[in-house]
């Protein structure tokens, strides 16, 4: 077997992999177990290392080592591309091909599975499922998100009780998160509130375009009511006539004569600067968001374990062109078991929230969005204790 | 007693509050322990509260919560206020005043201090040190250094795996950290290193002036030799004619007229994206790094209680206008007592990074800094797994 893992990298993708692993360990029928360095980007360089040739010390390790431990990629498959892999996979004797990834890697994935059938090649093709994001469709989740929500919720708690503490100081912080074009992520922000008017205050999701003036307006009467206002912000935004909030302004060049590019949560500091006359500042974290260990959601973990164990499984059951999906039991207590469904299906479409997980005025989400969320963060957040506080004088 | 906390919030700022709290429980001298709301602006405006009120397990449970508990503030002492300070203390029998801060609040106590005796009451003033910048003199380190150090060191090593993973992407990551006009907190993202090439390869350090071209070509050559380059780069940095990179841009204006800010990671990035032509990106972890419990350090938080807890101690002995230290024990095991200086001391001076701690080509720290750094920030970083990667074809 040859797995491989493409796109952006997350806390748990290895445990992906190393579910893939075991399970290939035990199977008599898998008698070589390759990784693809960088993706197939890696495989069309014919960049393969052997894995069982890893100390089991070096692969358990990886359960809690973040980021793609055999490299990923962003590659664009070429019209010849997917008949030389599967050339390669069959001079190599490859019989299951498994595939960590997103939309484009399921993508990669469908277009290598069509190859090997037309080429009348029995490979087995399976794709697992990894996205912070947890933009892809059929799947309750994706594994990766749960970190990540974990990851953004407690920053958030942690975060705001700086603005809160020195209301007097920058009264105004915004978050910027991840989440292309679908607000999982920011909505995560509200995980840790344990009142409604705790912060964040507003959540700005690329589902809803945001309007300048009704944004100020918002951020005015939450200073009135709290005295300090904290704002998340997902990545891409943009205003009612679809222009991304943010992005290169052709108003200002940098020294070198380059376009300034402002970013969607410094555009959002200018505008309350400039409109209300306060101090506001950003907090951006980036890729730590995807990759802190320290935030690491032992349900997510577990179920990206869980994802790759079972791509093993159902290729050597004889499963292929197809992805493996996480559903959710019904019943009070969450669990998720396996299912699986058309590589194609995911390589095409994208889930955004639905309109029922986000709140009326469109600047939060609904009770229905943190139910559906919380299991997924692992266990409970950690609680900041609050004084009582009793006035002596 | 009356007891505030001052200046920008720490993860560990209430285990100093916490240690005080336990100290003056001891001491029979002590009847009241007082805490004044958003520190000596609070305190001008009456807001004390009765810290005897609260119950043991939630002044327990402020060890592990960030940010200032009593609620901080930013303020510049006006020509009458110590005298007001004073009087409402004598007022109201308070004996000891307790402030934890930085520079601007040792100098606030300093001023409390001689007002006190000028006015010949018998007030002991205490300062207790708080700073994730670590820029105060005299004191070996400041508390609130250590976990805001473990936190860059973890999240640089996290946020750099990214980059290596997918060189292909975003090849140039920038990662800009707090600590004012000091390199302390930049200098600990070296701390993650196993070697001497891992990232972060460039740090840009607020002692040393930035030159553009010799930056861009620092930069090419590591993306030479590692296929990626992570940069992390402190909050302030000027060039060689002291004009701060990131300020305001004269050249443009946002939307409502108001002139563009760029932050110093989004000119370092605009630099890349224009004259290397390469893909580059920032992360901009803000307050997250001053707040996060998910890095605390254990040392870090235990030292601030220790500080908390002899500032109530000195001040029953009779001291009065010092604030407390950390005097680190001479030999081969890290160990840190007490000690105190002047408040004054405190109050008009920074501390940079000396000369012997930064290399000699000025873009990275030397091992005498990480031995200095090193056992501040609690037990040893999470190790990532990295795999033999033993090539089959």
């Amino acid at each position: 077997m040859v797995i491989g893992q493409s796109g952006g990298p997350t806390a748990v993708i290895n445990a992906s992999l190393v579910g893939a692993i075991h399970e290939a360990q035990r199977i008599d029928a898998v008698d070589g177990i390759y990784g693809a360095q960088n993706g197939i980007e890696g495989l069309l360089d014919r960049r393969l290392i052997d894995l069982r040739r890893e100390p089991a010390s070096t692969v358990s390790a990886l359960m809690t080592t973040p980021s793609a431990a055999l490299g990923s990629c962003r590659y664009r498959l070429k019209a010849e591309d997917p008949d030389r892999v599967v050339s390669l996979l069959r001079e190599l004797g490859v019989r299951y091909f498994l595939y960590i990834g997103g939309n484009d890697s399921a993508d990669t994935a469908h277009r290598v599975a069509e190859a090997a059938q037309a080429a009348g090649y029995d490979l087995r093709v399976i794709g697992i499922p990894k996205t912070i994001d947890n933009d892809l469709p059929v799947t309750d989740h994706c594994p990766g998100y749960g970190s990540a929500a974990r990851f953004i919720a407690q920053t958030t708690m942690d975060s705001a009780r700086c603005t809160e503490a020195m209301p007097g100081h920058y009264p105004v912080k915004v978050i910027e998160v991840m989440g292309r074009y679908a607000g999982w992520l920011a909505g995560a922000a509200a995980l840790g509130k344990r009142h409604p008017d705790d912060p964040p205050h507003l959540i700005l999701l690329p589902e809803r375009p945001i309007d300048p003036a009704t944004f100020i307006k918002q951020v005015r009467a939450v200073l009135r009511r709290k005295g300090y206002c904290v704002v998340v912000v997902a990545e891409h935004l943009t205003d009612a006539s679809g222009h991304q909030i943010g992005e290169a302004q052709a108003q200002g060049v940098d020294a070198f004569g380059h376009p300034l590019v402002a970013g969607v949560a410094q555009t959002l500091v200018d505008w309350v600067r400039s409109e209300l006359g306060v101090r506001a500042r950003f907090d951006k974290p980036g890729d730590a968001q995807r990759m802190s260990i320290a935030h690491l959601s032992e349900t997510d973990r577990d179920e990206a374990y869980l994802t790759g164990r079972m791509a093993m499984r159902y290729a050597v059951r004889g499963v292929t062109g197809k992805m493996v999906t996480l559903v959710r039991a019904a019943g009070p207590r969450y669990a998720c078991e396996t299912g699986l469904t058309d590589l194609d299906h995911i390589a095409n479409a994208q889930k955004v929230l639905p309109d029922d997980y986000i709140s009326a005025d469109g600047s939060g989400v609904t009770p229905a969005f943190l139910e559906y969320a919380r299991p997924l963060i692992g266990g409970p957040l950690p609680q900041h204790a609050e004084l009582r506080a009793e006035r002596v004088i």
